[in-house]
């Protein structure tokens, strides 16, 4: 880790915590969903578990960023050194692993398809996303470990390939089930598959921020690590509990449609 | 900062504590609702996130505060002084940013207007509440690290001119909006909108006893730290949970008006 001065480290290490109670907070009105039918439930449910798995995924990366540095003095002016610990950037992967598939999960089951047709799409998306974030890793480590550029960017090819087929899913195979969901709610549904594009992109941004600010040896440059950890968090922050926010609003609007449900009793008056 | 007499650093501590733990129950309370009708629910559950990310911060600002000091024996007296670790002064901009919105949507939301009027209002005060939490930490940044005085008192400025437009909003605006609602109601709400008022003065009073408490040099004098921590402590207190109390009670006398929902069942005695 480069030694960073204190408006970069405080820049990180404030995100990381913001984004504690942000993933905290959203999992909390995910778990409740008020005004949401019994139906969007599921959807709801696993929208708050990706929010959980993140909040606890940045509470042990803040704790790992804390560690990793020591507060000296250096030429009279404060600066975060690193203290020899590493940084452990696999609490990022590990997080992904586990919520990006629960994301496709949120996106298909607030649709309530056939139970077949949520397979059809699911059995494409799940393995394409977890693909996407396997191949993605060993180029991770090649830049925070100055691996070769030939490393850096196999990879993030490699990983950008089932991007491109988890968005080919979704913006064609998809658009035939979105066009029999109510008319009133399909605004939302593809704005939900756009916000999956824009937020998603930011990763390979981020990525791409972090490999072009290596130094010549192949180290990370400060600015290279305060792009990236404040590119990934603020990708995650908006993937997450943005997307979420969509998806509730997609659960809320259809539930308006039908009625609010009375438990199968005779509506109040 | 400042060295700390053991009175001045137990207040602080002290209330900060207090707080934690204020802030949790609060959430607890607005999370159950009792006597609120479904239609009210979404906003005492806003008000429960509001809390809920208060006491995140107020944890983080109290194990920030113990380890901006040591315990030292100076002139055969106890007494507190800088450890060398930076108090961490984001924590509460960080909270703000996430709250303040969200006590906007909750007192919005307790009025359950059509969706175009709640939007008409939250798309002014939501950028205006942001812009004012923005502009003002620049200038808490220069209380606490030395900063001039053209920055303290420009970004005071800068920051109390969105605060102004809340008030606006509130004050004028709204009151089409108040008087649609049920008289019986109508006298809780425009409470609500006076605690705003109230409550939010608070911050820029402890602000300015901030940045009056410094010394020539610019530096925080202890009084400064201990009117600037517990000023702006009571305020997040009555602001949060006060307000919170405000709303709950808005939301009762409304499902009290509109019969309790009984599920379709025969209502209970």
């Amino acid at each position: 880790m480069p030694t960073l001065d204190p408006f970069g480290y405080n820049v990180i290490y404030n995100l990381l915590s913001l984004t504690v109670a942000t993933m905290g907070a959203a999992t909390l009105f995910f778990f409740f969903a008020p005004r949401v039918n019994a139906r969007y439930k599921p959807a709801m449910i696993v929208t708050g578990l990706v929010t959980a798995i993140a909040c606890y995924h940045y509470f042990q990366i803040r704790l790992s960023f804390e560690g990793a540095f020591t507060a000296q003095t250096v030429d009279g002016a404060r600066a975060y050194v690193a203290s020899g610990k590493p940084f452990n950037d696999f609490y990022r992967y590990a997080d992904w692993l586990l919520t990006v598939p629960l994301l496709m999960v949120e996106l298909i089951a607030v649709m309530a398809l056939t139970k077949a047709e949520s397979a059809k799409y699911l059995r494409v998306l799940i393995p394409a996303v977890v693909l996407m974030i396997i191949l993605g890793y060993p180029g991770e480590n090649a830049i925070s470990t100055g691996g070769s550029s030939a490393a850096v960017w196999g990879w993030f090819v490699a990983s950008f390939i089932p991007f491109l087929v988890v968005l080919a899913v979704l913006f064609t195979q998809l658009s035939a089930a979105i066009d029999k969901q109510p008319a009133e709610a399909q605004g939302l549904i593809k704005l939900a598959r756009v916000v999956v594009l824009i937020t998603w992109s930011f990763y390979p941004l981020a990525y791409i921020i972090g490999a072009l600010g290596r130094t010549e040896e192949g180290a990370l440059s400060a600015t290279a690590v305060v792009g990236l950890q404040v590119g990934y968090t603020i990708a995650d922050i908006t993937a997450k509990a943005g997307f979420g926010v969509v998806i509730y609003f997609i659960a809320r609007r259809k539930s308006e449609l039908e009625g609010y449900e009375t438990q199968g009793l005779p509506a109040a008056a």
